[in-house]
């Protein structure tokens, strides 16, 4: 492929930032780099290997040329400008949650799925970030052997509501350490030194959307419609980094050791284990980290099966989001730029 | 009962200090109140409703005439002194992990299993604070219907590791607000923004201390020798409020409403889930409480069973620790003082 021009959409936000950082770290080439958001930053510059791009408005006429369109827009925005960018001819690689359930759009994290890419109709979806942490935690032990069900409970950190949830977390702690009131705008209640164990709606039968994610993207991405996850999903006052409580019930019984043998090889995978040292996976030593940490491996009995518990931890902002988005885009236009490590099929 | 003496040792901690902030709340009837502490501290004035309390030395002589000791003494020097006072004819509260599996020793939590008390030699355990508010939680649907299968991660308050825990987090914060590294020593890394998947030492089998305490105390409290749990525990930049995510198997199917109205008549249990109000169980919330706040009742297919899924959240310090151990002396020292809902057998 001739060396794409590329736009990031909504670059004003923390995903479309660190998708021009990854852009720049991993060296992707490009032909011409287009930068979007909304009226307000248009004029903006911003600095990029030592040349000023200048932030454009987003409009419906901005996507004559670009090959490549990386969309960081919220849903609602993403639900009017991404079929424009389809229809001017652009490939769309988009980080809302809209198209991902979508037959004729594939959902992919390159380390699982990245042939799907190849059925796309113009959009690819980037999955949610506690899905792509969570499935390249355990593609690998999937792959070896189909896991049936997985019970999950998230730790996920205040980027995920983006600029806002960490500027929130970070404000309302020098609130409190000033003897004020924390202000709360970006979150249902107070996160500072505090739990919330709701992250998006919550349907009748009790589930967030959050929740309901991991399963229904899971399936998609795994090719394993009857795969059951049961997850429970917790904002954290933690800044970057997702972690997760992940225990596996597979097909047939895993052991403790072939995990661990399986996880040391798994594209995508750091594995850290090693309690004399108290080493295992943390959020702080995963922020501003590409690969998912996994650690905390332990096998145990439940009736007649085994179950393998493990605790995994990636950056949200980064591998969660625009790393995997740029890995997709890779995928297109850089030949060899994905493992080469066996995926599933 | 006549009115007892009652001594406190290890006044100075966090759980010491709840101690006696419990019996006064409560109106504990005693005759004589002792509050014991190391050399350190001796000679320090607690003011007390009214009246100073003179910390006074623990010695092996000072247990002359107590008929009731609540200890929240560490391990090793609860180990020490504790027979001391059992020879003494003192009957001990012990919130130390030393004799909590001994089987002369009741572990008790006295919405649960309040008639064991009466089997003691001389010590009565308090169970460990995860364990409590866990097991309040799903008590009344054990009692329903037993648990085969319990699957835990717990976010669990620095206040499990003392005053030193809460110190710790307040002064790294501070610490990273001015620019400065953060002072590590209550716990293995940073817990300011961060998580430590590890409480207690590690086994073998990758296991901490603290994962194995769920299974091991729960079946004692529970009168459930089969019990299964599987545990991750994990330490959250949290004040004083352990939470956790709990996916349960009974023998037979309940249904969420089912579980819902067991959890609204449940002795110790505070049920909040209204998810148009964003109302359910927040660590913030159960600080400073004694009951454990239930919600996010979910109810899951794996396979042929039926999986509910509840968040639970409650205060460390108090019915974690404190609270419960007053409770156990309420009901050797008060007529009537426990509820008068049905119990475990």
């Amino acid at each position: 492929m001739k060396k794409a021009k590329i736009a990031i959409l909504g670059i004003t936000g923390a995903v479309g930032q660190e998708m021009l950082n990854v852009i720049a770290e991993r060296q992707v080439p490009y032909a011409e780099l287009k930068l979007f958001a909304s009226k307000r930053s248009a004029g903006k510059k911003i600095n990029f290997q030592g040349q000023d791009l200048i932030i454009e408005e987003l409009t419906e006429d901005c996507f004559d040329g670009i090959d490549i369109v990386l969309s960081a827009l919220d849903d609602d925005i993403a639900r009017r400008f991404l079929p424009i960018a389809v229809k001017a001819g652009c490939i769309v690689i988009d980080n809302s949650s809209i198209y991902r359930l979508d037959d004729n759009v594939p959902l992919v994290v390159p380390e699982i799925n990245a042939s799907d890419i190849q059925n796309h109709e113009g959009i690819i979806a980037n999955p949610n970030c506690s899905t792509i942490i969570g499935l390249v935690a355990v593609a690998a032990l999937h792959r070896h052997t189909p896991i049936q069900s997985m019970i999950v409970a998230t730790y996920q950190a205040v980027s995920g509501a983006g600029v806002a949830g960490t500027n929130e977390l970070q404000t309302q702690i020098k609130e409190l350490l000033d003897g004020g009131q924390p202000t709360i705008n970006a979150f249902q209640h107070q996160i500072a030194y505090n739990l919330i164990p709701q992250i998006g709606g919550i349907n009748e039968a009790g589930d967030t959307s959050e929740e309901l994610k991991l399963q229904n993207e899971g399936r998609k991405i795994l090719h394993h419609p009857d795969l059951q996850v049961i997850c429970t999903c917790v904002r954290v006052p933690v800044m970057r980094s997702h972690s997760e409580a992940i225990t596996l019930f597979f097909e047939e019984n895993l052991s403790r050791e072939e995990v661990i043998a399986l996880l040391k090889e798994a594209p995508g995978v750091r594995y850290i284990d090693d309690p004399n040292q108290n080493a295992y996976p943390m959020p702080l030593d995963s922020s501003n980290q590409d690969l998912v940490y996994v650690g905390r491996v332990r096998e145990q009995k439940i009736g007649n099966q085994t179950a393998i518990t493990l605790w995994c931890c990636g950056d949200q902002v980064r591998k969660g989001a625009a790393t995997n988005a740029v890995q997709i885009v890779e995928s297109i236009v850089v030949e060899k730029a994905l493992p080469t490590k066996p995926r599933l099929q």
